[in-house]
């Protein structure tokens, strides 16, 4: 019998075992903090990440360290929380246990929150031209393919070739394609501006190319006519209804108005699909549940898995769509909502209370576009531009796990609103082998 | 004819390539800022590196970030330095020329400060199993042996594997073992100190090997002996006369009073020895220059390569003896100051102006040995303790070259010394094969 069961038994209080230590997870494990059950936190990485603010760090603007929590740090005052640094490879729900590349985790309650994963559709052979930003590596590598394009441009002495150097398409017009294209931008028309002597950065070309009418689908016509405006001025070249038919080496071709093209990029960057962690599929599988065709989990009115009441789904994996026209979107409120919905769902259910259905209460939807502009969408109010960006930097900050990182990350801001410098601009050795999904 | 050398040409000032971005390149090309020379600084990496603080970076103190400096940044506002990221491959003093891996570099001086990498004293193999501390990478490399270490501990059921988890070696007892041995006491006995349910980190052993009969030999035996009883009381065992005689997987072997002895640790550091750059013995086989037993290049009284007075060499790789009992230390003070003068010489002869020959100044000599306590030797003067050590904070600020990173790294350590918190522990992937110097 190993130290962690051992010590469970002897206690004889429930144990909940979460796996995930991205938003839903860890607003599961923080509201069962302190309270009587004993709870095992299950996560491939030992930090929580702010994934909104990953392209940021592919950009220059912020560290790794900056958006990342050390999970035993976030939950160390929690004496019943166990944080557990391992790899789940299977889950048997007939007997409630978890199994990991470590040891068996028996459970009474298990709150599942594996997230999502990059998408290419059925063209996974292009994640190697095109990567994603879903990792700490990912936003290492895309740095480094950034940073070094421009060394490259300043020393090359064929001009066909030095365009190409300087040209960066953006794959996909949602909220990060968006983000990340206007954050290129403003590295290449401001703080690279004046840092060479054979090319100019502002000279660069930002290509955006979305598949759809429209960027930013999920937010409102008006705004999304707004933010395409800002884009546009800032001097990012913007391709809607454009299709990808392939990618290969630094060659994007795609589809518009019935014709075929080509770009050819210094670095190509996907932010054009998601779908749910493979960890969803083998839940399902072992549980005789339904996916959706995102790989996400269909899930019960109280994000149970359907038949194990026992088994609650959180976050981008977890398809929920009861009375909703559509299912509710892959994103940080809804995960962070049902993390603590399925930790108080447990707590109740112990007592021997009832639990209501799940309801995502829409707190609004923002997408920052440059420095100072953002949108912000709550349903009758819309608000666009600097008072959008505040709105924006304050939810983002806020919303920063640990006091530690808010507080230097504000002061970061701060420093890069005022300098519009970017200082943490290494080219630096990342093994891209550990790039893949955050549990 | 490129781009740079046309521009060159065109200008027809002197050109002067400088070799390496490190404290010693670094001064030397800001002091050539805005003066009537075309200037080149060449280094394989796209940042100035903060080395007196890898070991922050390594126990998760700080970010790789908060320590480098992009060099374009730091010398943008010069309009007459050229930054080229670019490997040098070889040297030609006969025709001056500078050939790299992108293209060649034609110069009337040279300034070479291509600096210092690890030595095993030619046990290179070694290597692998016990890491130095000289890049970003080898830092980031180490933390995430030191990290893993303690996830894996934690789910260990067998007492004496826990106990190799809980082991770590230091292997030489200057200022860099000295400094990692205390950070890395303070991160088990206080960072780290509650974040665990099965183990205890404050049980972890910290072993510091020295081959010397006392630690830190560049400081006066009074200080030595200060921090010699600072660090057993903070909890390292401290090995002096300990002679490494392999190092093998996770095993060290040691000969000590006679007698051989082995330890078993979750990760073995090594900070005994360093020797030049292989760019000095190739500078030094292609202008027919002696180098000593560390492979430093012996420089003229000017810090000319003998036989080739444009030639000048600064930092780790040159050997100055000219008047003292023995050669200047591989330290920053040195390099910098080296690094102006050699700036200051090129400008006076252009003049034609003599040039009286070098003279180091010293300044001082500071170690740290934990977050709180310092030693300091200013040849009459000698401190320890607190006022050490806030004498050792200020000196280290006052020299992070940007502002940008020295407010952010105040900022960093007030609150990582109010809060005796360890932010920056991501574990996250690195790629050892970029591991090298760091010209």
């Amino acid at each position: 019998m190993n130290a962690i069961t051992s010590q469970i038994d002897s206690s004889e209080r429930p144990r909940v075992v979460v796996i995930g230590g991205g938003f839903g997870g860890l607003h599961a494990a923080r509201q069962l903090g302190n309270r009587p059950v004993n709870v095992t936190l299950i996560d491939r990485r030992n930090f929580h990440l702010f994934q909104p603010l990953l392209y940021q760090v592919a950009t220059g603007g912020l560290s790794p360290g900056d958006i990342a929590s050390p999970l035993r740090a976030v939950l160390h005052r929690f004496g019943n929380i166990n944080v557990v640094q391992a790899t789940v490879t299977g889950f048997d729900p007939a007997r409630q246990v978890v199994k990991t590349d470590k040891r068996d985790f028996p459970y009474d309650y298990l709150v599942v929150a594996v997230g999502a994963e990059n998408s290419y559709f059925g063209n996974e052979q292009w994640g190697a031209a095109a990567p994603a930003l879903k990792s700490v590596e990912d936003a290492l590598a895309i740095r480094q393919r950034i940073f070094s394009a421009f060394e490259q441009a300043e020393l090359c002495d064929d001009p066909q070739k030095r365009k190409v150097l300087q040209t960066f398409v953006v794959i996909g017009g949602g909220p990060t394609g968006v983000e990340l294209a206007g954050a290129l931008t403003e590295l290449v028309r401001e703080t690279l501006a004046d840092d060479f002597r054979s090319i100019d950065p502002r000279e660069s070309r930002i290509v955006l190319l979305e598949g759809g009418a429209r960027l930013l689908p999920s937010f409102p016509e008006s705004l999304s006519e707004k933010a395409t405006r800002r884009l546009h001025k800032m001097g990012v070249e913007i391709l809607t209804r454009a299709l990808v038919v392939n990618i290969h080496g630094s060659v994007v071709r795609f589809r518009r108005a019935g014709q075929e093209s080509s770009l050819e990029a210094a670095a190509v960057l996907w932010t054009a699909g998601v779908k749910a962690s493979p960890l969803a599929e083998l839940l399902a599988s072992a549980a005789g549940a339904r996916t959706d065709k995102s790989g996400r989990v269909i899930v019960g009115p109280d994000l149970t898995l359907p038949g194990f009441p026992n088994i609650y789904l959180v976050g981008d994996m977890a398809h929920f769509s009861h009375g909703l026209p559509e299912p509710l979107p892959g994103v940080a409120p809804v995960a962070m909502q049902q993390g603590r919905y399925a930790a108080r769902a447990i707590l109740r259910r112990l007592k021997g209370k009832s639990v209501s259905p799940f309801r995502y209460v829409y707190k609004g939807n923002l997408a920052v576009i440059g420095r100072n502009h953002a949108i912000a969408d709550f349903g009758g109010v819309r608000l666009s531009g600097f008072p959008a960006w505040i709105l924006w930097v304050l939810v983002h900050i806020a919303y920063l796990v640990e006091f530690d990182n808010r507080m230097l990350v504000m002061f970061q801001w701060a420093w890069n609103y005022l300098t519009r410098k970017r200082g943490a601009r290494l080219i630096i050795g990342v093994d891209p082998k550990n790039s893949t999904d955050p549990h």
